[in-house]
Parts: structure tokens; C-alpha cells; sequence
């Protein structure tokens, strides 16, 4: 027994059967459509493309979208060529042209050309006659997954990075260590691992599996952003790096317990600077997370080697100095290695003076709160990257994927609004693994997708989007991705992998 | 960035490693540990056994446990013989022995041995010396799927039940027809699926789909509970069936909705009279559901011919009678079928004179309420069935499974308390299908499923009962049951069927 309003929207579901998630930035589509024969069909590159055969990023997308848009041809001869100039999508009787900028730019098209393509009940595909010009709101449309708190089998992880690309997500911010566990194998501190994982062989990520995830996100667009998150959020790391910590003190004697990342030790520095280095390495991408959240003081305040050296540095009894010179040492290395650094907000709160190329990522508070903090942070001068509305693991019962359509809110001038680089969806991992992930991310995500991609205006009446939503949802089933309902109701190729 | 509590309980969480889940009413576990040998090991019926070699519940169950107790092993020569009395299972040197009253507690208390083995980590099995005597605390210990909101494959079903057994659960609920569909394949009325269901084809429940169902259950001590919902929530039955609704008027004229069944016309009560008839033997159990909730009388009001049905039949104005003698028909065909009649509260509540066999089926409000009602109900000598507390597609954030353990509440005598027949999980299905069914459902449901099965005063305990509900949940992970986690932590084997 539960209520009869089950079928207020079930009955509205159906209605739009073709459409794009995110909407483009211009879309028309006209009545006419025309047929489309797998065996006939190819891309090609343009004669006066710069991406000719052998671009592999292209060339595999290529491969990818044929079978996405033909979903059950199997066989059949195959060209891996198209045709490019901008992404502005044209099709038309017998071709479709798809223009982009950049290798990049095409990979979002091919999405948005898959997308057009439809089966009628006999199973023959149709495209209708479309123009569009499309272009993303922010450069920065990122999805945080934790592996700290729970293992995620890189499987898992490749899942995600396929349904990310599905919805124009275009950032995997790896968030691979925090306090539970260390599953990221290093090659020059092995013990990090060894000793700080859930399990030293069946819970980590070897040199090799962090090369796949790489080139995996590449293949579809995505680019991977490390975060290792210090001088908080360490607890893992202290079972492999002996003095790494701070040993906590009660009274005159250490309690056996450790706080924080040990600020006070040139060791700390030196091993920062060798473990950095290698994460430089082994991420190419030019943005490092370096987290430097939530460090409680307690445990500093506790430990007489720590207060001595807050005297020798003149800090007196304000512990944000001696976290602000941590974090300082820190971006400085990572500097020196040709990263730009990204910051939780807690750095920008306590600490004004930090290298103004530093993005600032907001995490904390109800829409007041970040708002506020939105317009301070660029009214400094700094880029941030907004993550508060978008804690997808929070849940609750019902329909609330509208509220991760939250309005991107802005008081600020033409200026500060240039500073605002993106958005990102945050799943964190205290109740969440590969039982779970998929059915949670998806396609509550897609929500956060279209505000981070397309036209607020065109896009924020949630009743407009819930039929769109709805058949984006069932072309994640057909595409194997295991995303949870929206409302009552169903698709004609339902979810089976159970 | 989320709060450095994730470890809190992450390192409690290994301490215990053996332990039974719904705890058994007594239990004694030694230190003293026996190896098993799958080579070696057998089950074997006693000489002086009921049940012997040819009882196909046990033999299958011997089977299906043997492969859940010792999950690594492929081949070898099996026995299919065991050893009974009552359900009493003692664990000593070179062999357990457990004796039940029925086959059905012979399952239970094989489910309960296939939990106290366990495998160190050189792979080889161990069983400790035990002394188990159980019970269950309540009769009816029921799952509620509903399959009209969203079609379930049989296979999710199926799925559902080995979870079912493995928490003790015994009664499968099968919520299959509703307002959005209908997809029990009818052999009397081929025309409710045909027309009613969301694919005349894909989305439906065949006779045979239905039995396989009933056998499975069987063969895992599960009973299977048909609903058929009226005289509301049927909108998707008058797709296939003319002149079963109530055409609702708007002034003089019909609007061309409908509204619940028609109570005046005589062909409806021939039409059930037929299809309960059916249904009544394709479900072989007693019980049977009649749903009888949330009737609107707007559209009955609005309709002449029922107005005058009304007072022909001298129930004024007072549509609670016209409801009522609705319902006492319908009792009245299926008591005649020799079923035991199950209905919502709602019938109790606007109707006092029922046949006094008839369960009622609590499922509103907050404990205050349903409390209330558990008093009023018993008092007037009519057994109850609960299931309020447990509305398990109610999700929240955090570690909410401990709201599923709630306590029981009872202020009535002792004869009152006997009339309290069990409770029911319900999976109410607007925002649930098979993409997120299992993971919702599990570990959650093993809670209340404590609740049923143990002792209150033994398990009331939330923080005593986490480390066996995690290690519980890392066995149903074992047996491929994709069970979401609890909180931060690990199992030795995670989920892989991304």
C-alpha cells in the first residue's frame, strides 16, 4: 500500500523518445527523418580536418559510437574516418557533418550524434533532420569517487568513466587516499600500501591498474585529477611512514594515538617532495589535488615538539599559521614540479596568501553559506570549483535528483563570474561500494550534468526535463549502464545483469 | 572532504569473525575449533529421522548448503543424508547433529550450521564446538516486492528468495498487480497482462514464470503470498476488462477516467468470483491478500448509478458501507476457496464486522499510531500482521538499517500479544526495479528480520549488533548477494559483478 500518485508522471514518460542529455546549447530538430543502414554506415574524416586516420583517440571513438548507436549489429565492415571543422552537428539526407575544434569537441559530438539515433518497434534505425551547435557552460565538470573509505575494483572504476562520457562529464577527480585506507601501490614508498591498505594484494591499485583508469578516461575525454589529501586525513599513511604523523600527547606522554601529518619535521617535507614527485609522474595532467581539509588541532596543540616549534617560527599559539606554512610548503613543491594545485576551501578560510593560481574547491554549507564564500574566494582573484550542492551520496527517498539541478547562484561581477571554473559531483565513500555505486551515481548525476554543461534558462523547469531524464535513463540500460529509476514506469530493454 | 568519524567503527568492525544472523534464542560457542573436510564431509539422515533419503526439500537443501559451506570446493562425492531430532544443532568432534520438528526447521538450522563454518586464510574450514537451540519469535516473517510499479525479471525474484532464507525470512509477499500494470499472464482473462501491463510480452508473469517461482520459494521454506489489490489501486485492470471500473462523471456526463471497481454492478463480483478462483489455485498457500486500502470515493460519489445503487441498498450517504459490503464479498468468494483472508488496516478501520479469521495488515503512520491500532485491532480478537515500522523503500542517509531494528510495541495482554501473527518488510517499487532492488533490500531487511526471528531482549543492542550484521553482509557478498555496506571497511571478498 503506498499512494496513488504513483502514476501522475508515469503517464507523461513516454512522450519525448528522442532528445539529447546534456541539452545542447542550440538544438533543432525537425520532423523528417531518415533511415539508417548499419551496413552502409561510416564516419570519415574531412579532406581538410587537422584529426586524419591514426588520431587513436578518435579512431577508437569511432568504433565506440558505431556499435552505441547500432546496439545490436553485431558484424559487418567498418571505417574509422569523419568529418570535422567545430562541434556544430549537421545532419541531413544521406550525411551527417560534425565540425569541432578539437579531438575533444568530436568525442562530444559523436555522444550527442548517438543519442539522435533511434529503433522503431522493427528494429530499423532512424535519425531525424538536426542542426546543432553545442558548446559546454564550464571547462570543469568533474566526479569525485573515494576509494579510501571503500576499494573500488578498477572495473568499477572503468564503468563509471563510460557513463561519465555519456553524460559530457569531462573530470575524474580521484580522491585515492584518505584515512581508512592507502590503496595506491607507490613505487618508492611500497609500504604506504603494503601496510595502509585494506588489503596489501587484493585492495589496491598497482602502477599498472592507475595506467589503465589513465588512458581509459583519456580514450573518452576524461582527464584524471589526483587528490592526496593531507596534512588531515592521514591515518592510513602513518602505518607505512613511520614519523610521518604526529605522535598526540596526553599530559607529558605520548598516547599512542597519532593526529595530522607532522608539520614540524624537515623529514616530512623531503618525504612529501619524493612522493609528489612521483604522483607528478604518474598523473600527467597538469591539475594535483592536495586536499588540506578539516586538520584538527588537538592533537598539535598536545605535542610539545610541535608548540616548540610554533615558538622557533614566531606562531605564537595560532595554529592556522603553522597549518598555512604546511599547506605553503606543499603547493610550493608541487609548483616546482609545473602542477596547478587545488584546494578544498578550508585553505583559502584560514590562509589569504597562497599563490593566486591556486583553485579553491568549495565543499561546505547550504547554499547561503557557499554562495557567500563564492564571492569572497573570487572577489581574491582565485578560480574555484564548486562541490557543495552536488554530495550525491547524501540520498533521500523520492524524486531527488531535482535537487542536484540546483541554480549555479552568483552575486558577483562579469569578472568573478569568469573565475568559477566548474562544478563536481562528490561520492564519498562512507556507505558506498561497487554494490552500490552505479544505481546512486546514476542518473541522479546526470542531473548535476545538463546545469554543468548546458543553458541554466533553457534547462531549469524540472517537469520539462523529467521525460528527457527518464529516456536518458533507459539509454544508460541499453548502454549496460545500471542506473536506478526515476519514477514508475519502465523501458523496453529493462536491466538484466542481476 | 567528509568527516574524519569513517573510523570510528571501521576497526571494530573485524572483531568478530564467526557469529549467526538472526541470532539463535540460545547459543553456545567454545574456543575448542574442528577442521572440516569437504572430502570427508557429509550430511546424513537418522535411523529414527521422519524425513529420509527421498524428502526433495532436504536433499536439494543438502545440496545448495554444501556449496554455501564450503565455497571454494568443485567437485567431489556428496551425500545427500542427514542426521535429525529437533532444531537443536550441537557441534562436537567429528560431527554436528541437528534435530528439528519439521523439514522447515531443519532448513533454518542448516542455514545456521552453514554460518558458524568458516575458512581461515590458508583456505582449509573450521567449525567451533557449538550448542544451538532456536526458534523463530513470530510465525510470519515476510518481504513485500511489488512488481506492478516496476516489472521485476523472475530471475531478481529469484535472487531475492536465496536472500531471504539466508536472514530466516518465510513468507514472500507478492504485491504483483497494481495501478501502473498488470503483469500476472491471467489464463481466465489473458486480457489484463495483454492490456494491462507495461509489454503484453517482456513485462509479464507467465503461469510457468509463476510456478518456478512457488517451488523455489518452496524448497527454501519460503511460502508465497498472492495480492490482489481492490477495489483501489486497480486502474491498469480495467485496460483489460470492460465495465470493471467505475466510470467517473463530471456533472451529468461521464469524464472518461475511471475510478476503483464497480461495487453495484452484479459482473463485477462474477469476474472476481472467476478470477480469484484462479488464483486461488495457482497459489497453493492459505493465505491469501486482499488489499481492500486507500479506496477515494470521489468517482463513486460522482456516478449515478452507484448513487443509486446506494439507496437501493440503504446505506444513505455513507460510502464507508458501500466499501465494506464490497470487501465482505470478496472475503466471502475466497473464504469459500478455503482461503485465510489478509487485508489492510483499512478494512478494520471503517469496518468492524468481518469474518473473525481475517488478518489485518497494519501499514500506516508512526509508532504511536500503529501502536494504537495493534491494541485496537487485537482487542477486538482479530489477528495482526505488522508492517509499518518497516517500510524499507524509505531510505535516508547513515546507518539507517537501525532503523529497521525497531522495538515491537505492546501494551496488551498476554491473549492480545498472541494474536500479533509477524511483520513484513515491504519494497514498495516507485522508486525500485532490479537496478537497485538488492542493494536497497540488503543488509537492510536482515535487521528486521533479527527483529522477527530472535530474541528483542538479546538484540536490542544497535552498537552489539553491527560487527555480526557487517560480517553478515560480507557472507551474503560471498554467496553473490549484492548487499550494500554498512559503513567504511572491507570485505575479504568484495562484489566483482560489476
Amino acid at each position: 500500500m503506498t499512494s496513488l500518485t504513483s502514476l501522475i508522471h508515469s503517464t507523461i514518460c513516454w512522450r519525448i523518445l528522442k532528445g539529447v542529455w546534456p541539452l545542447p546549447q542550440s538544438f533543432t530538430i525537425s520532423s523528417e527523418r531518415y533511415p539508417l543502414n548499419p551496413q552502409a554506415f561510416y564516419f570519415a574524416y574531412g579532406k581538410q580536418s587537422a584529426a586524419q586516420e591514426g588520431c587513436s583517440v578518435l579512431d577508437e571513438a569511432f568504433k565506440r559510437y558505431f556499435s552505441l548507436i547500432f546496439p545490436d549489429y553485431i558484424s559487418g565492415r567498418f571505417y574509422s574516418e569523419a568529418i570535422f571543422i567545430l562541434y556544430a552537428l549537421r545532419v541531413s539526407a544521406g550525411q551527417a557533418s560534425l565540425k569541432a575544434e578539437t579531438v575533444w569537441g568530436a568525442l562530444r559530438g559523436l555522444e550527442t550524434f548517438s543519442q539522435l539515433v533511434y529503433q522503431e518497434d522493427f528494429g530499423s534505425y532512424f535519425v531525424n533532420k538536426t542542426e546543432i551547435e553545442d558548446f559546454p557552460r564550464f571547462q570543469f565538470r568533474g566526479i569525485l569517487l573515494d576509494t579510501s573509505r571503500h576499494y573500488l575494483p578498477v572495473r568499477a572504476i572503468l564503468k563509471t568513466l563510460d557513463a561519465m562520457a555519456f553524460s559530457k562529464f569531462n573530470v575524474f577527480h580521484w580522491h585515492i587516499v584518505d584515512d581508512p585506507s592507502f590503496p595506491y601501490q607507490s613505487r618508492t614508498f611500497p609500504d604506504l600500501s603494503a601496510k595502509g591498505a585494506f588489503h596489501p594484494m587484493t585492495h589496491i591499485y598497482t602502477q599498472s591498474d592507475v595506467r589503465r583508469v589513465i588512458s581509459y578516461a583519456r580514450m573518452r575525454g576524461i582527464r584524471v585529477l589526483p587528490e592526496f589529501d593531507s596534512p588531515g586525513h592521514t591515518q592510513s599513511w602513518g602505518k607505512g611512514q613511520s614519523d610521518l604523523l604526529t605522535p598526540c600527547y596526553r599530559g607529558s606522554t605520548p598516547s599512542g594515538t597519532f593526529g595530522p601529518v607532522n608539520p614540524a619535521l624537515p623529514s616530512t617535507y623531503k618525504f612529501m617532495a619524493t612522493l609528489f614527485k612521483e604522483v607528478s609522474s604518474v598523473f600527467p595532467d597538469s591539475y594535483i589535488h592536495l586536499g588540506g581539509d578539516e586538520v584538527n588541532f588537538s592533537c598539535w596543540k598536545s605535542n610539545p615538539d610541535v608548540r616548540a616549534f610554533m615558538q622557533k617560527m614566531g606562531f605564537g599559539t595560532d595554529f592556522t599559521k603553522l597549518e598555512a606554512y604546511y599547506m605553503e610548503n606543499i603547493v610550493n613543491i608541487t609548483t616546482a614540479l609545473n602542477k596547478t594545485s587545488i584546494v578544498w576551501q578550508d585553505v583559502f578560510d584560514y590562509h589569504e596568501r597562497i599563490p593566486k593560481d591556486t583553485v579553491l574547491h568549495i565543499w561546505k554549507g547550504d547554499p547561503a553559506s557557499y554562495e557567500a564564500e563564492l564571492s569572497r574566494i573570487t572577489k581574491a582573484g582565485y578560480r574555484v570549483l564548486l562541490a557543495a550542492p552536488w554530495y550525491i551520496n547524501h540520498i533521500s527517498y523520492g524524486q531527488d535528483w531535482q535537487k542536484k539541478k540546483i541554480h549555479i547562484p552568483f552575486t558577483g561581477t562579469e569578472e568573478q563570474k569568469k573565475l568559477v571554473i566548474g562544478g563536481e559531483v562528490c561520492m564519498w565513500g562512507e556507505y558506498v561500494d561497487a554494490t552500490n555505486l552505479t544505481p546512486r551515481l546514476w542518473p541522479r548525476a546526470s542531473a548535476a550534468a545538463e546545469r554543468l554543461w548546458s543553458d541554466e534558462k533553457q534547462t531549469s523547469n524540472v517537469d520539462k526535463a523529467f521525460p528527457r531524464l527518464q529516456d536518458f535513463r533507459c539509454k544508460l540500460l541499453r548502454r549496460g549502464i545500471q542506473a536506478e529509476p526515476l519514477f514508475v514506469g519502465h523501458c523496453k530493454h529493462e536491466y538484466q545483469g542481476v
